[in-house]
């Protein structure tokens, strides 16, 4: 089967048994990504399921260690949904560039990376080459609206 | 009245009984912004009234929600002048890209969009489409200097 | 003695009795850097001795300003290992952008603007003009791993 770019993505989360949700909607006066000349900003993204948030609170307390890697899983899913409608397709997309990871924490854990792992790996799974990026953990006390995990993601596009 | 796109900025700030202030100076061995190649990066801004701090502590602890927004409004007007600053006028402006925005919070406080819809909204008032932005919230538990608001913005521009 | 720019900013580290360390490696499913038509994200820093950490714990409580001063200069000497690791030597870079910094606060810790001098400090010292850069401070609690510093830089370079 030959297809496009944008199918071998969706066939490969096919794959993993994910499907695109819709793109989340902005909770405020602000737009979910900007295009710049090949450039492109996301705002923050948390773990929606059908458009509800899920998996609150803080891993290592509230959450698993295999919980919050579940949530960054989802949070990472929801970032390719809106890559993809911001490009129209993942044609156009050249790949990954910076990851900021936001992990809701309890005091004493420390295993962020492993949580912002399952972030990685999916975004790798999904897009190969183009889903490698730079990284940095960070392990708040809380996050607004009590979410657990939050991702700011910039990209590259061909214009 | 036909004026220039700078003309129009500061006009519709003085419609909104604004007036740019000055371009607040570095607290360290930074500078203010950098220019690179049609993307612009400004150092982070805080709430600042003729030059000095103002509003200082958590939302929901020691300001209210209304504290809060006055400080995301007045930081947000930092900014622009800090743009203008930087591009001589708004003219070459064309837009803005990605702000990240920091509210300092009370533990049990969980309005930070709110808050930080005081900054966006006067982007927007003032910049029109412009003004537009991805956003990213966060709720840490203090900033530097006991601030309540941080605001990190990029922009693009013409060289 | 005529050298490169490279040559140049490795004499100025010497001058100052600095060697430029390994790169440091990911911990993760996450590149280093990424590079994108002239503009290069890092993954975050933190402070590193011959790829061990060190520094461990809050600027304020278990470290000394000094000591959060040196974690901050350690840190930046890791970054500039990275960039020229990233671009092969210091000849192609433009100059840094933006810097972010993450300096982990005793709750009355205001002095963060200091510590992360000493990391600007360094840059200017090594990279001159091409080390001036936009800047953010942060206050956090805690830092993944008990970490103290964390500097996340974007770049310039020439293609």
């Amino acid at each position: 089967m030959i297809g496009t770019p944008d199918d071998a993505v969706v066939q490969r989360l096919a794959a993993l048994g994910l499907i695109l949700p819709r793109p989340s909607k902005p909770i405020g006066l602000y737009r979910p990504f900007r295009l710049d000349r090949g450039t492109g900003y996301l705002s923050g993204h948390w773990p929606l399921r059908d458009g509800m948030p899920v998996h609150l609170g803080r891993v290592g307390a509230e959450l698993t260690l295999e919980e919050g890697r579940a949530a960054a899983r989802l949070t990472a899913l929801g970032v390719l949904s809106s890559i993809r409608e911001a490009l129209s397709d993942f044609g156009p997309l050249r790949g990954l560039l910076r990851v900021d990871g936001y992990v809701a924490s309890a005091a004493d854990f420390q295993r962020q990376p492993e949580v912002l792992d399952a972030a990685s790996e999916l975004f790798i799974q999904a897009l190969g080459e183009r889903g490698q990026h730079a990284r940095t953990s960070f392990a708040p006390a809380r996050l607004p609206t009590n979410h657990s995990i939050k991702l700011v993601v910039t990209f590259s596009y061909d214009e």
